[in-house]
């Protein structure tokens, strides 16, 4: 009998719950509120949206009702009055040049290099340095809303392992190019590390490992065959600097008698997994090789315009639907990995480039240092958006600070008025990273005191040359 | 007896008080430690340095020593860690269009002001209206270490009243244009209102009350020198538009077969008390009449690239040494009032449209943002730089935050490195008007609130055109 009863009255609970509930699936993490900026095909704005988060995949978009009802979770990120972004990506870095931010400015190119880049590098750069630098890179990225880097320097494993430590993704690069460095000395050195540090990360969930040539006047023509040769029978992406200066245009077409694009073009070297970084120097048929071979572009507008290397060709590449990225560049010609500031720029440099100032628009920006970044890195199918079957790599952003305030446009407040700082929280492979401005997988003390002893070190390192 | 006593213990005590310390002078607010950029005729830079204030003025700047063995005060503010600066100089602004942010971007000059701005102002703008948008440009400004605005607007009075109220330094021009504005319906009454405004403020601590005619092609050459006649009656200073655009010099020229400076020389419109916004278009002889003129120069990077009107030859008015400040226009052509983008900026793009890295240092550019402003606003004996006798107008910035680390240059690291957000407390005229990052004169919620408020009124009225 009173068993009857405890059935009856389940039975009873039961009838009467709500059946949205009884149907609801639980999942790791629910955002929940504020305006999505979605960055899907349709551009979609979702008002009072959410995003509904299991292990390192969004698995729904939609309104706050619509997720609501259909998900439960053991994680809820309340982002009311906030936007909600993709991640941004970073097309182009030197992450553990950031312990050189500021060692030397306003020079020539060749000067800033010589004098004092290079020096620098033979006397600091050895693992540790690189994996300090490293460290500090990536919490300023987290702090400014940066998911995803792509990035090209020595000792990348150790680069690497402090990315997937941090919880960032990356498209890293362990670089090669045709004189001693501090990691590899010869070619075939460098060709091993880079093989063995391929098939090290390629299953890793947030590293993509790359080849990283360092450019055409740095590697010969038959490295840079071996080095397309390695990438196809690794499938791996390859990160280059292509025509970043005059000087190169000219190098290039002296000794290969074609310009840099058209030269790498010619020797086979471009496919769907390259990714150039700069490409300042591309007339209409040079836009047109790396469009037809799938090639992606990295555009540093600041690095650019400090060291006066000249301005790419932007309005062109985006009206052949070009997948053109935002880079910041090393932090030592920048000087910082602030990827806010370089969509302004983009938008107001093009501008008064091209005398007019309909050229890349706000949301173009915004979209070059989103979906369009995505592209250019060959990650499109995994990043680059808010959409169901994405990894979550998902940013909340303050909208009503001062500077913000008030505000008529989405992508308008996002380039020109939001700052690297209004990040609130940062959420990678769907785990979160920064909440409310605190960082989770890097201890934000350790990093300065670190920086700041390689400081004292690079310094009389420079003044005992 | 027992008196006796006393006197021998009080002579014996004051024999024995460190000397110093009884000549110590009471002020009312020392900083202390921090390294100070003094921006004086020598540049120095003081190291664990200290800065006496009393009432509204320097009293003495040196190290910590030399000022704790002279000074005793009321309110000590601790900067250890810290940089210390003078406060920064923003030479042109349009204030109340804070609260245009973002209303419409993207878009020729003429299609921005014909079809957003000029009917927006013309729906909106109240006298409560301009104290709105005062008041969150200011608070936004303070934040950023602002702490001297030149600005043109309508209802300028009101502006005044705000920015006193505020505690913030303000060179304040009424506008006058021959066309009917808000609050003047024609030249003769704006010239009664100016007449007016300028007398009524001309011996308060914090406002320069001036004059601001719009510009050449939209004031006719009899009222440019009514004006010029009432500025020099009045010894008040002329806020003026010259140069913005390649259609002003076009119909300038096709008027009065002079370009625009030559023009404005011609019949006598410069000289010491002149500060030109913009001027992008002069030539050699343009730049040689200004700098004799004794002609201040507003540079706006940021907004002369977003609406796409040209490069300043900014390289070649310093070389001239011409007074050139920098200066962020209105928030609706930027879209901050962000000092600190604007010293980055404009070391950048001059850089790039020279073709030369080393144009437009790092330090010259701070100095446009201090005293190269000052002297640009005509007040270079009371503001810019930190000086005994100089106006207290002082900025203390955070230094350590992770995207300055490390730093092995102050200057590469003020313009290339840290952000508005970076700045901690701000004094201005002796007065603390943010501490630790909380404004102690302005209400930041209500401002906020305000601002939205307009912004559904603002919204409203465009879309009923």
């Amino acid at each position: 009998m009173e068993k009857l009863k405890i059935l009856f009255v389940i039975s009873l609970l039961l009838l009467l719950s709500p059946p949205v509930f009884a149907q609801r699936k639980s999942v790791d993490l629910i955002i929940q509120g504020g305006s999505v900026v979605t960055m899907d095909a349709k551009k979609r704005l979702i008002l009072n949206g959410a995003i509904a988060v299991n292990k390192d995949k969004i698995v729904a978009v939609g309104t706050v009702n619509e997720i609501v009802q259909k998900f439960s979770s053991r994680q809820t990120i309340n982002a009311n009055g906030k936007v909600v972004i993709p991640g941004l990506i970073n097309t182009h870095t030197h992450i553990p040049m950031t312990l050189f931010r500021g060692i030397a400015d306003d020079l020539d190119l060749q000067e800033w290099l010589t004098k004092f880049i290079f020096p620098a590098e033979a006397k600091n750069v050895t693992e540790d340095f690189v994996r300090a630098g490293t460290r500090l890179g990536l919490a300023e990225m987290i702090r400014g809303g940066t998911t995803t880097y792509c990035d090209m320097y020595y000792f990348e494993d150790a680069i690497a392992d402090e990315t997937a430590k941090a919880g960032v993704r990356g498209v890293l690069g362990e670089t090669i190019i045709d004189f001693p460095v501090p990691d590899n000395k010869t070619h075939e050195e460098a060709m091993r590390y880079a093989e063995r540090f391929i098939n090290k990360w390629k299953n890793n969930s947030l590293i993509v490992p790359a080849l990283a040539p360092h450019a055409p006047y740095t590697v010969s023509t038959e490295h840079l065959q071996n080095i397309k040769k390695l990438s196809d029978k690794l499938n791996a992406a390859v990160v280059i600097h292509v025509a970043e200066t005059q000087a190169e245009v000219d190098d290039i077409s002296k000794r290969y008698n074609a310009r840099p694009v058209e030269y790498l073009n010619k020797i086979g070297f471009l496919n769907n997994k390259t990714i150039a970084a700069h490409v300042i120097f591309a007339n209409e048929n040079e836009i047109n090789i790396l469009k037809t071979r799938g090639v992606g572009v990295a555009h540093n507008p600041q690095s650019n315009m400090k060291l006066a290397s000249g301005v790419a060709p932007i309005p062109q590449m985006l009206k052949t639907n070009l997948p053109v990225g935002l880079g910041t560049d090393g932090a030592a010609s920048n000087n910082d990995l602030n990827l806010w500031e370089e969509m302004d720029t983009a938008a107001k440099l093009h501008k008064i480039f091209a005398k007019d100032p309909k050229v890349v628009s706000a949301e173009e920006a915004f979209e070059m240092a989103t979906i369009r970044g995505a592209r250019a890195l060959h990650l499109e199918n995994l990043i680059g958006s808010i959409e169901t079957g994405k990894r979550a790599d998902i940013v909340i952003v303050d909208f009503d600070n001062l500077h913000q305030t008030p505000f008529y446009n989405v992508y308008s407040n996002l380039v020109y008025a939001t700052k690297a700082n209004d990040v609130r929280t940062v959420i990678i492979n769907g785990k979160v990273v920064m909440l409310d401005r605190r960082l989770l997988t890097l201890d934000e003390n350790v990093i300065k005191r670190t920086a700041n002893a390689y400081r004292q070190k690079i310094i009389s390192s420079l003044s005992n040359q």
